[in-house]
């Protein structure tokens, strides 16, 4: 069974510009947390923009909803900030027939310490598993996008 | 959904003992994994044995059997060596009702790289979305421990 | 011999905010280094500040002066951003009969690859060792702060 | 001022080997942990052997005092378990005019809480800095080989 990997930005792909003394957007990272896993399930993974979520507008929106709409798998993982993670699973929830899971992470993955490669590995559990939807995997829970937001406050999402 | 984790060794929780100038099975890593991935379900853990799997026997085998056939819970996560993984998701097959899974790594959890901490993400989501019945979980699939092995020298679980 | 440790800030010291989406200078991370370098040898930590050094100017600096030159210890390890650690390292050339050493990273402390616990054992070694003056130490190199600087473009520093 | 890094093995290359579910000495780490460092001193590297310090013998250590004999180096750093470094350094005592100095590690640079990365950054330093003679560099302090011995317990060295 393959998975469909789109990646957005977000939290989980800062890295550190020294030049800048600034986290910003960098490289995917997922792809070297799937190799360090040792994982044997197909993929394929492609970037379709890197922003902080907080960036993100209507047009990015239609974008990732126009390219997964036209995409002919069916389980689809998309990599996403957790600002607005929530409105982009909202934007997806006219597709159907596909597993479309939205995961992140509250620290960069390049952190030491970081619950990237866990969500990681949680989220592609889901994408697998779970019947057609919208799906918000964080924190070791699924979430329905109609019923979930992010607590800012205590860094984690919740159900609504 | 409450999560019980029986933890029964192998290289997931080894650590290096500088006094034996060897590594050892120490206590179990899962937990400290868990509040790095700041999860939020709810979960209780214990400790059966701390064995490298190549050292279980069937007496170790009955007792996690045991164990788990009395215990209330339903979604019951095993962290186990991966050697004789198989051999012990097999001995666990009578047991009905429950969702059962298998997870451990090929590098333990406490190295800068290592399997750990995406495998232990991909099993917990495995244990709440899986119907009842026995899965082995790594290299982020799901295998029925009856078609299923190790290829020591691939270092990666197979069907068969 | 005692060390006394001062810190400044700077990207050592970087952690990531969630609730701003942004790295921040946080609590200083030598401690926590020293502490899994399991070191023997005594020293003092005091906080002067929590600079991005971009952000330092000449009453910061006068401030650091002071208080080391009131210092009774002779044996000083500044940790300080690197952007402007050559331009403070000038402004403590009139002290003397001290060896005051001055060292920071490239990449936080808190990242899975960094410069900065290498840096620290390195500058650790250079404050017990050098005789009495003010040094940065940097990429494995000691300088002297008339003739080094910061280039940005190749992160690193360099005689000039 | 180009310094000659020669390893042996010991603690600080140990990887974990699944096939064989244990720890072994594996290629030499400081070449990693130097890149990582962003170092930009001269060195060369050369691996004499790849054991466990308790598994030297003398014939090891004469070969060991014989290449750093005629090394036409004199800035030299020897990689080396922590059990009987004390033991080899003694076995250099009679080489003149070279500055010589043992480090290791009580954890294996591999694991993400080591002593490996800072005691190779203060080893470097010490190699840069001291006069001639052999010294043994761990947990932030320069030992005289007369006068050192590592306890065990404590997982220190200490002086005696």
């Amino acid at each position: 069974m393959k998975i469909k990997i789109y990646t957005t930005g977000g939290t989980i792909d800062k890295i550190y510009f020294d030049q800048k003394s600034e986290f910003q957007v960098g490289e995917p990272q997922i792809v070297e947390l799937l190799r360090e896993a040792n994982i044997t399930f197909d993929y394929e993974l492609e970037s379709l923009m890197r922003k902080d979520s907080l960036d993100m507008d209507d047009a990015d929106r239609a974008l990732i909803a126009e390219r997964i709409r036209q995409d002919p798998d069916s389980r689809i993982l998309l990599t996403h900030g957790t600002d607005t993670m929530v409105e982009t699973a909202r934007a997806l929830l006219g597709i159907e027939g596909k597993t479309i899971v939205l995961v992140g992470s509250m620290q960069p993955a390049r952190l030491r310490y970081s619950d990237a490669v866990f969500n990681i590995g949680y989220a592609i559990a889901t994408v697998q598993m779970m019947p057609p939807g919208i799906y918000v995997a964080m924190n070791g829970q699924v979430f329905d996008p109609l019923h979930a937001r992010k607590n800012v406050a205590a860094h984690r999402f919740e159900a609504v």
